[in-house]
């Protein structure tokens, strides 16, 4: 059996079988980050996460961009988490003839993202390889009462996406902001149930948040906030949107109009695990939809 | 200019000019590992290290040992700082056609060296590439009168290793056990000055301890333990023999003696800067060693 044939998820669910943690992991590998036990009101985060020529950038793309997106999509982890980064590491491969000044801006992109979000890089690695790749380490804190997973998204919960989803591709998986103060403002002003930031896709990633809560979901296509150039198709399945993806129960909802907390849009409702993930058209119609978000494999 | 010009270490220097940190970090890039403020007796470590195809392994190697190498190579770079290794995170980047059971093999290595250390794997990330490359990277934790770096080495300090240098490419590269006992049972009973592990070979670890301890030294080639089938030139040159190279002034080597730890040699001394590094010969011949250690690039 080949990796192509049980695909990412299917292979990181065979690993974590395997794993054994201690009392102080309150939350090890399915997550978008490790939560980790810290002092009496906070945990520690801590999470990677790489990027690679020909899979997550374009060789001819600026390298200033790629830099920033190497260390934003780790930041956009601690930002499911509601967490703040703090220190990053650097682990770059890259060709022997990789010219000095490219990887300068690559570093630039980083160092930039990294003053924004108020990260020390503290360390990294360089090594040789055939194609450019880079992995970003960080770790963060957050307040134990403000920590957001995947896991606990409850009946009657709305769901709700910060910002517009789809045509990423086309530009803005390079340039996005990873939507650190947007988590902070909202688990200081409600309480957020579940959260997840989408990287594989609305429909893959409200996926990984039904799986973990065992419940499902149904979302409406008229209220789904489409990008400008980009349509339903792409907003539900393209993935690298790095918008946040959230629920929160009705009453925390009408709380969240009063706080005219701005960008966020609700798209549908969290229902019994029976129903599945599903989309009710413009029409009224309800079809299933499957995650078909983005796999490795 | 190109990456192969400058070098690693020129390309390391050049980055970390360009980085600043906070008053939270005791120590960013440039160790082995960060050394971060965590409470009021002890400092957290973090630390990265990627191992490549055709760089650090061969394809046809066993799986089980990549794995094992994948996660030791990190756990090196805490016992260097004398720290107990805590959590780690893996990121794999493997080309699709890759066998399960192959992934199989590494977690397994990775999950047996995890265990042996008491060292938590707390997640990870997998991605599409066209080698197979492994970065890990690992929390740890050191008690702030026990961490050791490369930047402390005094005149009069006797030069020490642990273990028998030379050859690894043969084999040991593979299964070396990280030296986490040894640094830990050191701290516990002398003071050591500087500490490193040997990846880059003698010379060019012994080379970075006297440019950040701004020391010279000499070392005796009658002293040196070098591995059966081995010779003087693979000891000083070829590197990944993952043993701990460390100073301690000449008081604290007779109480070293007394205590009987096994399995250490002193191989030299520290003298002032102008001296250089110098090996002395079997004959009493004194001449200057260049680094040349293990550079990527």
């Amino acid at each position: 059996m080949r990796v192509s044939e049980i695909g990412e998820f299917g292979l990181i669910e065979r690993l974590k079988r395997r794993i054994k943690t201690d009392s102080t992991v309150i939350k090890g590998s399915g997550d978008d980050c490790a939560v980790l036990k810290f002092d009496k009101t906070r945990y520690q985060l801590f999470t990677c996460d790489t990027i690679a020529e020909g899979v997550d950038f374009k060789p001819d793309d600026n390298p200033y961009f790629i830099g920033r997106k190497s260390l934003a999509v780790s930041l956009s982890d601690i930002a499911s988490c509601a967490g703040l980064p703090r220190y990053c590491l650097v682990s770059m491969s890259l060709p022997k003839d990789t010219p000095v000044s490219f990887i300068d801006r690559i570093m630039k992109g980083i160092i930039d993202v990294a003053g924004e979000y108020g990260v020390n890089i503290v360390g990294g690695d360089l090594s040789k390889a055939k194609e450019l790749s880079i992995t970003t380490s960080v770790l963060g804190i957050v307040e134990k009462k403000f920590l957001c997973l995947r896991s606990s998204a409850k009946t009657g919960d709305l769901i709700f996406v910060t910002g517009k989803l789809g045509g990423s591709i086309r530009g803005k998986h390079l340039k996005f902001n990873p939507r650190i103060k947007e988590a902070r403002e909202l688990v200081k002003n409600i309480k957020v149930n579940s959260m997840i930031d989408i990287s594989d896709g609305l429909s893959g990633d409200l996926w990984h948040i039904l799986r973990m809560s065992k419940a499902g979901a149904f979302i409406y296509e008229e209220l789904i906030p489409v990008n400008k150039g980009s349509d339903l198709h792409e907003a539900l399945y393209m993935g690298e949107d790095f918008e946040l993806l959230f629920t929160i129960s009705l009453k925390e909802a009408l709380c969240l109009r009063k706080k005219r907390i701005a960008g966020i849009t609700a798209i549908g409702e969290i229902v019994e695990r029976k129903n599945g993930l599903k989309l009710v058209d413009r029409r009224g119609k309800i079809k299933a939809i499957g995650r078909q978000g983005y796999s490795h494999f």
